[in-house]
Order: C-alpha cells, then sequence, then structure tokens
C-alpha cells in the first residue's frame, strides 16, 4: 500500500522513517480552519482537513491502494490553544507562559485510505502528553528564542532540539510532542491491516 | 570551562550538542564493578567509577579547569536489573519480558570537577522513568531484533530508534531512557556555575 503524508513537517517525516515505513510527500494546500473549542477536536478537525485535501487529490488522478496521514499538534496550557508563534516577542511571552509548569500537547491524526477493492477506510484519533518544564530566566528564554528553533513550532519550542535542557519531564508519547504519535499510528495502522 | 565526557556513547555526545554544550570525549577504561542492590545505586556507581577514571587522568595530565561526566543506564523490570543483550536469544528474552507492561529506566549521572582556582565540585544523581511498551508479537520481536539496534542497549531497545513503533508512553524525562537526563543535567550544571 502506497502511504502519504500530508504534511511538510521534516518531524513527521523523520518520525515515519524512524519507525520504517515507505512513504512519499504530499503536502495539504487546503485553508485550515479552526473547528471545535476542545484542543482534541481541534487538532482532530485540522488533520482531517489536510488528510481530506490530499485523499481528494489522490482520487482524482485515479490513485488506488493508498493511505493518506493528515496530522496537526498544537499545545494547551489550561485550556487554551498555542499554535505557533506569530514573531519573536510572541515566542518569548508563549515560554514565559509555560515555564516552570505543565502544559498538554494534542496530537490529532487523520488517516483516510482505499484499499485494493476499493474499500475506503478511515480512522481519526489523537493523543495528548502532558509536559513540563524547568522554571526559565527571561535571559534564558531570549537566549533561546535567538537560536530560532521556536519559530515554526506550536507552544514556541521543540523539545528534540535546544529546549531539552528546559524540560522536567513528560507524561505520554514523546514522539506526540515532536509532532507524531509514533507508536498509537503504529499501533493503528496494524488495526487498518497495514 | 573544558567539559570532558566519560563515555563513548554516540547517543550522549549527541545530546550534549543538542543542548547547546562544547565538550570533548574520553571514554574510561576501567573495569566496571557494579556495586550496590538498587538499580539506582548501581548507575550512580558505575557512573562515579567512570568519571573517577577519566578524572584522575586528568590531573595526572596537568588539566584544570575541567568537568567530567560520566553516565550509565540500566533498565530495570520489578527491581531485577537488565543491561545490555550478551546474544539475540538474550535480546528477544528481554524483549518478550518487557513488551505489554511498564519498566523503569534508571540513569546516573556523574560530574567530578576543578575550577579554576583548584576547588574540586562533586555531584552524583540519577533520573528514573516509566517506560510502558505495547503487546509485542513473537515475530514483531523477531522482526525486531534483526534490525541489531537492540544488542548494544540497555533492555535490547532503542526508544529513539525503531522501537519507538512499540512504546506507549513515557513518564519521566525522555532523554533519560536515551541514556542521558538532558534536562536535570544542565539544571545540575547551572547549579555548580557552568
Amino acid at each position: 500500500m502506497h502511504i502519504i503524508l500530508a504534511s511538510a513537517s521534516p518531524r513527521r517525516r523523520e518520525l515515519l522513517s524512524q519507525i520504517g515505513l515507505e512513504y512519499e510527500v504530499a503536502p495539504s494546500t487546503v485553508k485550515e480552519e479552526m473547528e471545535g473549542a476542545l484542543p482534541a477536536e481541534i487538532v482532530q478537525g485540522l488533520a482531517v482537513q489536510k488528510a481530506e485535501d490530499v485523499f481528494r487529490k489522490m482520487k482524482e488522478a485515479g490513485a488506488k491502494d493508498f493511505l493518506v496521514i493528515g496530522a496537526d499538534t498544537v499545545v494547551s496550557l489550561e485550556g487554551a490553544v498555542m499554535g505557533k508563534p506569530a514573531d519573536v516577542e510572541d515566542a518569548c511571552r508563549m515560554l514565559d507562559s509555560l515555564q516552570g509548569r505543565t502544559h498538554q500537547v494534542y496530537t490529532g491524526v487523520a488517516l483516510l485510505g482505499e484499499k485494493e477493492g476499493g474499500a475506503a477506510f478511515r480512522r481519526i484519533f489523537h493523543e495528548k502528553t502532558d509536559v513540563t518544564m524547568y522554571p526559565m530566566t527571561k535571559e534564558e528564554i531570549a537566549a533561546y528564542v535567538e537560536t530560532k528553533e521556536p519559530m515554526d513550532k506550536a507552544g514556541a519550542y521543540g523539545i528534540q532540539g535546544r529546549c531539552a535542557a528546559h524540560i522536567e519531564k513528560i507524561d505520554g508519547d514523546y514522539n506526540n510532542v515532536v509532532g507524531l504519535p509514533a507508536g498509537r499510528l503504529y499501533q493503528e495502522l496494524k488495526k487498518c491491516g497495514i
């Protein structure tokens, strides 16, 4: 079966490779619209929008026996959702609100596929991981933002990068924080017979 | 200050680089002797042995203003300690005992240093992370062991490698499972004024 990742994220690509999947990349071009109020609804909704966009294009191109993976990740602090920072000030503000406490990272995943005989399948799920950060000083936050690592990441940090120095612990799947819950994804693909 | 990693592990090197530390590598050549019965005592004891070996050599070479980092990691299942597998059968046996349940990973760290004026410092600590694995079939275990990834790793798995597909969740520091608790290490170095 042909696997297509509907995301341009290099981190999601690396995670698929890490667990040994072969895939192609076809980022969705849909204008994403946040739906729902709860973080879990939002990430699942955005994952579905991305996957449906690429699924439709695959069908139009006459593809058969394929699976599209859509995913979206947000950070949630006491229920308030954070996406990627708008600018340097926004990144500093986000990090200052996250440091010294525990927040949640949600990744939603949509698996939309069509098997050889034409049978469609659809699985949508999310994983939540609690992340606890050590306290960070203003100077530490400024130095971290200066690395530019925060700018393209939900919540303005990369757990797999320099920010590892400031992470006390997590509770849940680590790769879910990176951008794709690799363990759950593998288990769901098994259930789909892939 | 000159930082020396008393370990040949490429994963520990990568973690130090990830959090932005500059260091040199000087693996200890000491014959490691397990001391103590509890996993925390064992890893701290081995970390100290490695760091002391390199510290002594640095002193003999007339080094000043330096810090040696020693570390050791073991897996513990219901209190029984697992190191690296002896062979393929041992790796399969370890993975079969870990799959479908929760175990503990302990990494002990020893920081032995001497500051500019000659003042010595010494900090020894450990971190514990709970790791929960999804159930694995005999076929999945055999396929994973065939990748050879398990052979040089405590507990016969690499959470940062292919085994990510089989990890349900963790509770604690992820990098502690990889081989060095990067967050705690950074905080301890700060306390040492480094």
